[in-house]
């Protein structure tokens, strides 16, 4: 199977057994290089015996932002549990976010917890998803970007420890279940080792729903880590990755859905769908690491990842959080490849130039000091072969965050690798 | 609110609002003392203005070790993933337990990570159950003391970072999400309080099923962890709880419904069933800290929790762990009362007296040595008020666990605490 899958021959022999296949997909038995995963085949359930029709995202009633709890409704619930603390004035609407305790910073993606060892801090987050890619592979990738991609916003570039929660669904049929849930695994595994650090327990469960996720911890360096509060007037908005991957996942599955089809396509084409989502897939697994070292180079005065809450509601976040009398200011919207123009025929649907989009395993928005900014982008396109775009400012203001009436649209293409497979 | 709620004075005015009543519920604003603890009245749907039919535990379809996916199943999905590595002989068909790597010692309940800070660990764990008592408080404590309890067989008995996981069911009306989840929580953070700890964020989603859990994560000093796998022949085997939470739970359920209650009723009256209900409730949502800190004054040999698997699925692991050749024999099954004469007259279906029926958040089982067992026995009862057994020894074998033919059932009395209460 091994040397098949790093030369990428196609497999012809039908009768091959579906773990073999399973092997294949995921780029053979050892760590996957570089070739091996841009020669990846996307995954077809028949080659694995499963029913063509087969659909991971079948699994779950609500994806992206959907599985959250309203911001609203945590809010109120959580009302009721921070009101006997001291510190409650401060307390996020998010419970993604830290509650606030004494003699902890609040954080905003991740909790930073000082340690009885003099000088190091626990710096830990936890977030799972509901699939919304169809290949089980590449949904353990994304699940795993995602998780990191609350330590990789604070600066922090080495996880210490990872942890993997799975749902498995009961809906699933028992051939199903074994098929999809090694390669949800491997790849949430596969993403791991790519981040230098490795599952080393978790959870799984059976559940209605399959659902995805971990718990990303490291101990730290005061050094290591960039307490997100410390944006000057003056300092320009870097966004690392395209928004609209919630669009083209979904307008992805209404290629098999006519009256929804129907909606879109005169504003895009059928090749048009298929290669956003191949970059929506592409950029939700890509790990905001480099980003993340990044910051350090040159000088960030914090940062936010961009998840549920959509562009608008993080910058509105991390805004919230800062010390100085500061607001931010966006102009720009990258945006995947005709995206916004699916996003524009849907009505208020999505709400991706309005900012409210919901993204999964999206970019960091980072606050930085002017003259660094540019330097900041080419550096990232440089090591890692994607832009990263001067989105907006930092202006004098209460703390908060808008965009502006017109923002321009940034049209960002499918990233071409390897020819057709992406 | 809460001076009524520390003398116990009985809610009579039928107008008070149901935030009122959940302020008294929990105890007042404050942190929980004992005496309001002791004087919790039960939840009753009806005084926080929900249906009095209304049952938490209706909100999945799966309750204790029905939540895991069967251990057989997850051994099969694990080989997949774990093939590739060297250390593949060694692993555990559990994914709760540690997946095994190179330079980490495989954990039975938490998983150990040596730290690039010299000398320090990382202890961490993570467990999430579905809702099996139906006061949403007494459910938060339960999971919190549950996720606690990976930490505590470790010996490790303070935990730096809490984080809570908790889906509400998308099946629950606005009034139940809205009166229920901040029980859940108060009663998840009053837990985690006790234990010294605090939770510092987490993750709430909505979910067709209502899930509770957590993860627990410390980072120690090789002193503060036992690593248990020094069991040696001549040791004897300590339990901290009595068995048979499951069965209670079931029982109390049963109550509402007649073929099944017809089934149990000629071996136990409704008085029982309601006393072993508070009785398992008790034992689930206590903490096994004192368990964990008294393994290190008596020279405890090794440990673990006995949850999802039954006493003997846990007996067994902790078995094939050891370094020496030894096994482990069980005479005694400490039970709640009239809890085994239930699981005789259901068959085959807890499989109790064999070891196999689920537990949650139950007590350690210790491996120590013959000399100190009684000693730490009769300290945890002078500390606690509670008993624990000595049920078995250690003794030359091949890291197997059994318990003998016919074990000698301990029957463990409801608690009486402060009367009618408990």
């Amino acid at each position: 199977m091994a040397p098949e899958a790093r030369t990428g021959t196609p497999v012809t022999n039908a009768s091959r057994d579906a773990f073999a296949a399973v092997q294949l997909e995921i780029g053979g038995a050892g760590a996957p290089t570089v070739a091996a995963l841009a020669l990846r085949r996307p995954f077809e359930p028949s080659s694995h015996g499963l029913d063509p029709s087969f659909r991971l995202t079948r699994f779950s009633d609500l994806k992206g932002r959907g599985c959250k709890v309203p911001q609203e409704v945590l809010g109120r619930l959580l009302d009721g549990l921070t009101a006997d603390e001291a510190a409650s004035a401060d307390h996020d609407p998010l419970f993604h976010v830290a509650i606030p305790r004494h003699g902890k910073w609040i954080g905003m993606d991740a909790a930073i917890t000082p340690l009885r060892a003099a000088g190091l801090s626990l710096v830990q987050t936890t977030d799972f998803i509901y699939p919304l890619v169809d290949d089980p592979y590449m949904m353990g990738k994304i699940a795993c970007a995602n998780v990191l991609s609350d330590l990789y916003a604070l600066g922090v570039t080495d996880c210490d420890n990872m942890l993997m929660l799975l749902a498995v669904s009961t809906k699933m049929t028992e051939r199903e279940r074994d098929v999809v849930t090694p390669m949800i695994m491997r790849g949430f595994k596969d993403s791991a080792m790519e981040a230098g650090t490795m599952v080393s327990g978790g959870q799984t469960v059976v559940n209605p729903w399959c659902t995805i996720g971990g718990v990303a911890t490291t101990v730290a360096q005061p050094t290591e880590y960039i307490i997100p509060d410390n944006a000057v007037v003056g300092d320009v908005l870097v966004l690392t990755k395209p928004l609209g991957t919630q669009v083209a996942v979904n307008a992805h599955q209404w290629l098999d859905i006519v009256e929804r089809w129907n909606r879109i396509k005169l504003v895009v084409s059928e090749d048009d769908v298929r290669k956003a989502y191949q970059r929506a897939m592409d950029s939700m697994s890509r790990l905001n690491r480099v980003a993340a070292r990044l910051m350090h180079k040159y000088n960030a005065h914090g940062a936010t990842d961009v998840t549920g809450f959509g562009l608008l509601g993080h910058a509105q976040t991390l805004a919230k959080h800062q010390k100085n009398e500061v607001s931010f200011v966006i102009h720009n919207l990258p945006v995947i490849s005709k995206m916004a123009a699916v996003a524009k025929a849907c009505g208020n649907m999505f709400q991706l130039l309005q900012g409210h989009s919901a993204e999964t395993s999206g970019g960091l928005l980072i606050c930085l000091p002017r003259e660094q900014a540019a330097a900041y982008c080419k550096d990232i396109e440089k090591q890692e072969g994607y832009q990263a775009w001067i989105i907006g400012i930092v202006e004098k203001g209460m703390r908060t965050a808008r965009i502006i009436d017109k923002p321009r649209v940034i049209e960002v293409p499918a990233k071409e690798k390897d020819g057709e497979l992406w």
